[in-house]
């Protein structure tokens, strides 16, 4: 930590920073510059947190070394996070995992349906929701444990991993019962007695990116879950909310390369929501693996346009074997496979 | 709503929009344009939402015409929200309700203290957090049940409603035993299962806008609470995420008049987490009084200095006076009492 | 400057950068801390770019410790900027400035109506824009030099001093033979040789922010104005670009109070871009005031819907007038003057 | 245009608007809605601005049907527009044009190694800064004319041809003596002289988006230009300011598929100036081709720690020969050649 102290501040002000920074059991070293004094602290700075110095009289502002989370760092560690699952299938590493589904599970016949088209077509898990968190309080609200029950049949039947959003704590146990893979959607990414639940449930999470979330934030909320001895979260970017509505959101694509510099997880995309457009799936799941994701998470559905939730967003079964095949040169072309 | 056509659209494609119309138990009318074919619908559009239309053949985009809260909306009502409290408070109508009290509840001393010395500067209620939402998991996380019980005991010394946050629906209950106001945090503005569950409980809800909450997604999130027959809600403007980092977030004053125009719900504002400046909390209160608020949510502690949480944002106890003494004359220049 | 080196930085990194320190005339400091080496820099960091440290090898980032701008740092000034006409009007100090009068010049007898009218309702001063910016390139551009001399003809006859918008360095000389103030708009506040053309006029300048501009840009902005001798610039927040579309722009007041702390120059609110809808005029300019601006920036109109450009968000004469009187009590209530 | 009317609107406002209509010389059509009427308008709306409607009382919001912009549109028109240069190089069609040079022309010695290199790399054209707007008044702003005379002397020895920055209409003619393409700066996006002046000047233009424009105001503001009888725009997206701050900017790829919908006009990205980051410009440049970019423009100096201006975004030679390499394939995976 640095802290910065005001041109005005004083003597005394200078002396309290420095025995505070005692007393926290580090050491402090006076820096005096010719418009500004600094403190240098040594040691880890982050047994304190950084608003403590902010609000000590006569300072200017703090500034940390260290970033605030540890276990999701890459410092420190040789290793990348790969994801196992009983079938032989994975997430991290040199594959490109493709996670495919519908939005909303509808019936039995539709998930098992579309679990063996999009298997055929070469993805590595099903995606279908069963509690879904709607902005309108008057729309389809998901088909709940019924779903779930349809869901892990078309495991049986397809051999896919499946993964399904987690709404809340008491719900966890429930899900974890049913679904290999626990996801953690974009307005829970700062749920913290939910990360805490999924974290405790042992379960791989898809942590989805908060639509407003600095890097920062997302990796730490990665590290609410790491914490709980859980190794196995897969951060995923969903777009962020800036000025633009041509698309619902902004899909961020330098987050990849920037996280893979920052953290040993997998990092993948959804293009579904992150553009809310149909139309651009297939150019933005290339991009996402020409700038290095380690996989993707796609909306399909047989009939869109008879589908409860999301249907703008979501492609068709043919159009995502097409995608499929497209995205083999792309990933080929940066060294991975799909 | 109104559906507009691509340029490109088939006859097949109009006939098919209509025909959906119908099914629908609404009235399409087609305006056959220079450029482009529109289709008006005439009826209660609300039954249908919106996606549905952007999903079908030769459709460009389709445009709502009524918003879709129906219960937050001021249209056809003649009345605004009061809330009324036993001791004889009340949030909204002319009066300026101030909430005021320490981020978190740190002990049963000084939250009593507290409680009296806002009282005593003229608060309505006090506010104190018993389970903290912190972005690093090794942070203090609040004094849970145990702070309620010091918040409750609180109330009985000083007189004030309380106000304390809830973070999951499993904690409705028991925080419904103690507090008279819940309040529903920026993070979980979209947290559903607990907008409904605080819609059960009947307690009045501060509802705080979510930090990347559009208007539209703030007075949906208001219809969950209320479509539960729960009429009491109270809005509450929190600050912005946009690129601006002087501040911790941009609080948008110009939406107090723009909901005021929409809602017949009262509206206050928390400067405190808004700007994350103690300096700026004197100056963007008053603003927010001189715009039209109803009340403003202020975090005040003996010491932020030793604050456990939220310190840089917060001001003393005499600064809260001094506040107080202040706000008086800009209330009534703008016609409100305080 | 604090150089904050990579985890894995060599000692011939560390080196490298001590010697840059030392080359530049500046003394460098090393500080050997658990988990990185920091190296801090002791004189004017401002003598070398930024980016230059962050180039250099085995550098993971450098920290500034002193504000890039000198001239708009309140730093080290005891005095606030007043800006004085002949009239005997100002803007800054204990007064607040109201600046009013239509978007565009649409005839002489039109500004001359405007000008007596807001003059006798207690205006400042009075502007109008000859050159006009116009997003589409199919509208309205302004009656360029005959609108400079009908606006000159209405400081005549009101005596009030005259401000307008200068769009390109070859019309300073043109613009200043005629108006009191020059004003840069939103879209020129990093049209750098603008800047420096209007710091070379030696008129007063009103200077907006970018609509995505930080604080620290919007200083450096002043900046170039100041560094030509030029001392005589006005700030003016005119709303920033967020997500939220229902006001045009998202009026940031919260900057007001913050560049009080930052700058000695005055700071005036333009409620009538920042927000684009003449409704929330009338409490945006209340908060302003009750925030701490200096003054307002208005735009009326005799007959808003019969205005060239900008209807939306212009309000009538007599809304004006009822504005002047309604500020009044506001700008009392906070120990100022209108 | 579709007009929707205030629940309380009344007849004679329903008539005015009516009248409006007629006026401009467009039919109106009443639709009479169960809680809203609404005026659809029959011909090209764009003949009035739509802050015309937004004005009349009783209007509730106005809703354009046709986007403002004509000559941009992809719409009637079929055909792509490709910029070919005197040494058959061009920009636009099958093959990914790479632009490429220093932020800054430091010297003719420079500029003209910088050249041969990235000519033998596979560079399309080559581009250098003579004019540097900066956002700090005390920083290097470009060699200026001398810069423009090495540059054009590149261009004989190299067969390349010439990009380089225009900032005011007053340049216009001196750099198109020198450049073969000129290039408007993101600040400069809406400075709407400058896009008439390089209108006229019939010379090909890279016009970069601003920073916080608009897919929309992107459109307008080549709209502008092309409406000078100027067909040869090239549009670039080189990020967008929101919250993010780990890169300078957000690079938005989805503009590019986006784009394509929209207009006919070639679309190449900037990474360089779109991240602020050396170690993104290659999977950056890979996720720009993968999503449909036409191509690229990227910052490259033989030494970046001594560039004068940007060096964190520059990559060396041979990182740009690399570069060149790896996109090859990433070209090739979606039909394109580089």
């Amino acid at each position: 930590m640095i802290i910065v102290m005001k041109a005005e501040s004083t003597k005394k002000d200078i002396d309290h920073v420095l025995d505070s920074v005692e007393k926290a059991g580090l050491k402090g070293v006076l820096l005096q510059g010719t418009n500004r004094n600094v403190i240098a602290i040594i040691g880890d700075e982050r047994v304190v947190p950084k608003d403590f110095w902010d609000v000590l009289p006569g300072v200017e502002k703090s500034v940390p070394i260290l970033a605030p989370y540890k276990l999701a760092s890459k410092e420190g560690k040789d290793f990348k996070t790969i994801i196992h699952f009983n079938n032989g299938k994975k997430i991290g590493g040199d594959h490109i995992a493709v996670i495919a589904g519908p939005c909303a599970i509808e019936s039995k016949e539709q998930i098992i349906e579309i679990a063996k088209r999009v298997r055929d077509a070469g993805a590595t898990a099903l995606r279908g929701g069963a509690f879904k968190p709607r902005s309108n309080p008057y729309t389809f609200q998901g088909l709940k444990e019924e779903g779930l029950v349809h869901l892990a049949r078309a495991r049986e039947v397809s051999g896919l991993p499946i993964v399904t959003e987690v709404l809340t704590p008491e719900h966890v146990k429930l899900v974890s019962k049913y679904s290999d893979i626990l996801q953690i959607g974009t307005r829970n990414m700062q749920n913290f007695l939910l990360l805490r639940a999924v974290g405790e449930s042992g379960k791989p999470v898809i942590l989805k990116r908060g639509m407003s979330a600095t890097i920062e934030e997302f990796l730490l909320a990665a590290e609410y879950i790491l914490a709980q001895n859980n190794p196995n979260v897969i951060l995923c970017e969903r777009g962020i909310r800036t000025f633009e509505t041509h698309t619902r959101f902004t899909l961020s694509l330098s987050i990849v390369p920037q996280l893979k510099e920052m953290t040993h997880l997998p990092i993948i995309v959804d293009p579904s929501h992150g553009t809310g457009k149909r139309s651009l799936i297939n150019p933005m799941s290339k991009g996402s693996i020409a700038v290095g994701a380690d996989g993707l998470l796609i909306e399909t559905h047989p009939e869109p346009e008879k589908s409860f939730v999301d249907g703008p967003q979501t492609i068709t079964l043919e159009s995502f074997d097409e995608l499929m095949q497209e995205l083999k040169p792309v990933a080929e072309a940066v060294g991975r496979k799909i």
